[in-house]
Formats: structure tokens, sequence, C-alpha cells
């Protein structure tokens, strides 16, 4: 079996990722975008996340608590990136909660999360992702147009 | 007047932008994010986009054209990048249409939008936004954990 990954060319410009190779990029990542939905109208979020066993710990700007608090069940984390002529981009969609328990604020001083955005009243969350799928995607020679 | 754009810090950490300076941020742009709903649950798929007068033009992968047809109306576009220790974040929200009339073809063809992405069945689409907004955002010092 060959370890390096396949990347995607223009004869077969998508690759489906695996689980296991859309978490390696995803702990890779620090910045990433919350999707939520209020009354079948999407909204995105930047956010800052870490990998934390299974779950994905999520830190984003004040608004993002308030919009959690209205949204539907099911959130959508993205991240993405470029590298050597492919762009990839992985999505963990699942449930999320405010971490505002003391036990999950000892979970964030313990992983010595720092507040990445400077903004006060910001808010960690937790996002158990059911479902996590990535592709990598060929991009043409030209990046200007 | 200060022609130099203020850069948010540790004090004031969070900048609002003004639209003319949203739009400037997305044209400079390449990679964005499609946030589309269906039954209030929200997806993300990774687009390429250009401004395109008042409108953004999109070109994503070929699932987002079945997405788009079964989404609500209200869509967001985002575009983000870091800068000197902050991030930028911009949102368009609006409708989205696929651009298939003869006359919309030939609008990709005059502006020579070459498709980003090498898979085959992408869809070009035409993002009318309703609402532009956007910030800048001070991040820590610390780029690592």
């Amino acid at each position: 079996m060959n370890d390096l990954p396949r990347l995607p060319d223009a004869e077969h410009p998508v690759q489906v990722l695996t689980e296991a190779e859309c978490r390696e990029l995803l702990a890779g990542a620090q910045l990433g975008r919350l999707a939520l939905s209020h009354r079948n109208e999407p909204d995105i979020f930047p956010v800052n996340f870490w990998t934390h066993g299974d779950t994905f710990l999520v830190h984003g700007p004040q608004d993002v608590r308030a919009a959690v608090g209205r949204s539907s069940q099911h959130v959508v984390l993205e991240g993405d990136g470029r590298e050597a002529g492919t762009v990839w981009s992985v999505m963990a969609k699942g449930t999320i909660r405010e971490l505002d328990r003391p036990e999950d604020l000892e979970t964030v001083r313990q992983r010595r999360l720092r507040a990445w955005i400077l903004a006060p009243d910001s808010a960690f969350l937790e996002l158990s992702p059911a479902k996590i799928t990535g592709r990598r995607i060929a991009v043409g020679p030209e990046e200007r147009y």
C-alpha cells in the first residue's frame, strides 16, 4: 500500500477523503467556518477550532453564542485549504452546545485553550460530529483571471 | 481623512467593515464558501467566485447545483483571510440562481471565466446580494497551541 496521498489531477479531479484524512486535515487547520440555520436561512461565522477526542472545540465571536441558541440542532463546521494545485474542504456535520458548565470550563482550562479572537464575550462551544466528509479538488493552472 | 485602514487591536478587537471595504476584500479573494439551507439544515460548499458589477459569479462543484435547487431562497457567500494579526470575514447574503440561459453563458464567456475546479459538471451561478457585512477581528499573538 502506498502511504503517499493520491492527489487529484485533471483526469481524476475530485478525490473523496476518508474520515481519517478529514480529521487529520482539520487537526492542522485553525480557522474554520460554522454554518447555522435559523428559519431555513443559513448563516456563517468564522471560528477557531481544535480537535478534542472525537469532538471539536470551537471558539467564536460573541454573536455566535446567540446564533447557536436560536439555530436548528444541526450545524456544520467547515475547514479548507490549498495545497499543491488542489483545494481540500472538510465538513463536520453534527450538533453543538456551548461550554458553560464548570466541568466544561475545566476542559478548556486543561487543554490550555487560548481565546484566539481577542474580542470580549466570545464563546467556547463543542461540536459532536455525526458525519465527517471531505474532498480534494484539482484546480486549474491559472490562479488569477 | 486617513486612507490607511484602521486595524483592530487588543483594545478594539472587532472592526465592523463598510460595504465598500467588504466588496474590496471579496474582490481580492478567490476561494469562498457558499452556505445553503434545506429543511433548516445548513450545508457548506467550497466555491470560487468573482465580483461582477453588484453581483457575484460563483463556480462550484457539481453537487452545488442540486443543493441550490433544493435550498431555501436565501444563501450566504463567505470569504475570509488572515492579514497582519487579524482575520477578516465577509458575508454576502442574498439569492442565487444558476447561470444556464444563453445570455448567462455569454456573460461567462465574455468575462473569460475559467472553470477553476477541474471537475466536470461543475456549475456557474450568480448571487445577488441583499446585504453585505464583514468585520476584522484581532487574533492573539500565539498562533499555535
